[in-house]
């Protein structure tokens, strides 16, 4: 098979990729390693900048997130059960919206399937090869079938774990880490929401989230050691520990019932640079992961969907090469800004066990000037709703 | 000898405290350990911020200051040798003013003067004493006899060595600490500066700072082990050191001379909570010490000054007690803003030994951003210039 750029991974990044191509008249083909069944089940995150909706709304697939997203026009922050709110809309005048990845996962691969995309699931083994030549080429396996698609371009759109970072030679790239000393209990519960936005939560106890689906649906987490065994929180115990961490009016109006999910997932923050190599360019969590504080990371993805995009319609269209060859380092520029944005976050809302008492006194102090100037509110805001592209 | 208020400590907190005491009809007793001579000799900071420049106008000895002083509307950042200016006035409407700690000594001693106030220097084995009774009294020796001076209360403006805070019992002070892991080699020169407001560099080989006194005398400050010998560090090598690490138009421009004077201090950041026990109150560095990075030690002295003058005030003129019953926590949250802000500054601008690359990339991150962002550059410029008592 041959096409103009062979996208590896069939998340929302790929799939979105896809579909702006396709509109652009640029041919893709997606390789899915999962069922589209499996990849439609991942719960992610929920939160969408300004600028991704923007994204979705350039690929003729935002209909339903603005019918049925909640827009946000702020969020509550939280410092030993007492909360303060940041007003998006009143300090830069943009709002973000809560539409959950599963969903927009979904109206991508309708939008897909309308335009009869090629999307082709469960595929083993995939690898691509020659990217340093102008021939490059990916193969994998079908039901036992090895398969080859010949191509322009190859998009790795497929996750920390894939094969498109593993293919760039060790000497080429410069990895950066930081690994956090714990881990978000999460939970999905088919209650409504104790709030209509968000609360990022700091309490002695550790950091707490309270976020949401929809309007049925509500996701909350809490820090919580990132080796804890799972049946140590009963659903009980989660909601106790919950409620002694959110603000006191929110903690009485939580209404709690059984938990449909509950997992411990890590965080930390990590980065490859380049992001380009050859005729391979990474996308989202192949070349880059976020913690979870702050929903970067899908949004991330978008961005840098929106700069490959860009790119290969340069290419295509006008034979102009400088949106690829520059794509490397302007992605990682707006990288580098979310991945500083979700560090502070994280660092500021979190307790730390290696925290000395002036380090605690500081996190205290920035909260509070968080809290007193509109100035520092307006920052952070920005960088929430989703700095330009 | 009786008097109202006994303050501890000649230096700018002290005398401001005194001058603004007298101009309200309260008597008080300046106390130093030092000659007048070698206190004005002291080379300390030289920024203040608006608001200090208004607690010197309040004590009416702002003339000089704005006859001499060199306002400031912005201040230059650089990263890797090139600089960028954040403009404080237009950001927010107010400017810093350069004039140094020893010219602010000076206008307050000749207030002191001309008033007749009372200041006795070299003063030995000076202690407060009954500080938890209404009747407290301070202790010191002048040329071998011993002197008393009985008071309503006591200041503590004598520095963090003084004893004001070592009279406070141990289990009642909570000390709040972060030693930074290099010192600041500074140079006094008389050449005129090689720019016209402050360049603060982050710079692979470690900060630099090019500041000023006046158009004729150049302070120059770079980040150096703080157990460097000092005769490693000739001029020659110094000047070349400074070049290396300024932005390029400022290294060209660099006029070298002599130095005046060569020292190389420790960074660190220090809180004492309370700041106030019984009649003693403490000011300025005798509660609290930061880096030099932002230039808010003086500033933070003049700040517990309006409020320690303000709690007086009521006490004497109202019988209103709240003032003093709040100082050490209104004083306090001011402190954390600008410990917080110090503490910011000097870990965005400096190299520490054991940062990951992690740990870089987020610090060139920030400053990127800090380059690229209007709001983030008001959230430094409303510290810089100093937030709202």
């Amino acid at each position: 098979m041959r096409t103009q750029v062979c996208i590896i991974g069939g998340g929302p990044s790929g799939l979105l990729l896809s579909q702006l191509l396709h509109r652009a008249g640029i041919a893709s083909v997606v390789l899915e390693r999962r069922s589209r069944d499996y990849v439609l089940g991942r719960i992610r995150a929920g939160v969408l900048e300004y600028g991704s909706v923007g994204m979705l709304e350039q690929a003729g697939v935002a209909a339903r997130a603005h019918a049925e997203g909640l827009p946000h026009s702020g969020t509550y922050l939280a410092v030993q059960n007492e909360g303060f709110r940041i007003d998006f809309d009143a300090l830069i005048g943009k709002k973000v919206m809560v539409y959950g990845q599963t969903e927009v996962t979904r109206d991508l691969y309708d939008a897909r399937e309308k335009a009869d995309g090629i999307v082709i699931h469960e595929v083993e083994g995939t690898w691509p090869h020659d990217l340093d030549t102008d021939a490059p080429y990916v193969t994998y396996t079908l039901d036992g079938t090895e398969y080859r698609v010949d191509c322009d371009f190859v998009a790795g759109c497929d996750g920390f774990h894939g094969p498109s970072r593993q293919a760039i030679p060790k000497d080429v790239l410069t990895e950066y880490e930081r690994v956090y000393p714990f881990g978000w209990l999460g939970v999905l519960s088919e209650t409504p929401p104790v709030s209509h936005e968000l609360i990022y939560a700091n309490h002695p106890r550790g950091f707490a989230l309270a976020s949401m689906r929809n309007p049925h649906l509500s996701r909350y987490y809490i820090q919580a050691p990132v080796d804890d065994p799972l049946d140590k929180w009963t659903d009980a115990a989660f909601w106790d520990e919950l409620r002694r961490r959110l603000p006191h009016d929110a903690a009485e109006a939580l209404v709690t019932g059984p938990t449909i999910e509950k997992s411990i997932a890590p965080l930390r923050s990590y980065v490859a640079d380049p992001m380009r190599w050859g005729r391979l360019f990474l996308v989202g969590d192949a070349a880059h992961i976020v913690p979870p504080t702050g929903a970067k990371g899908l949004n991330l993805a978008i961005s840098d969907v929106h700069y490959l995009f860009k790119a290969l319609k340069l290419h295509y269209g006008q034979g102009d090469e400088t949106g690829l060859d520059g794509y490397s380092q302007t992605a990682l520029a707006r990288v580098w800004n979310a991945i500083r944005f979700s560090w502070w976050f994280t660092t500021t809302m979190h307790r730390f066990p290696e925290q000395t008492p002036f380090d605690q006194a500081i996190q205290d102090a920035e909260l509070r000037y968080l809290q007193a100037s509109p100035r520092a509110q307006a920052a952070l805001a920005e960088n929430y709703v989703g700095l330009p592209y």
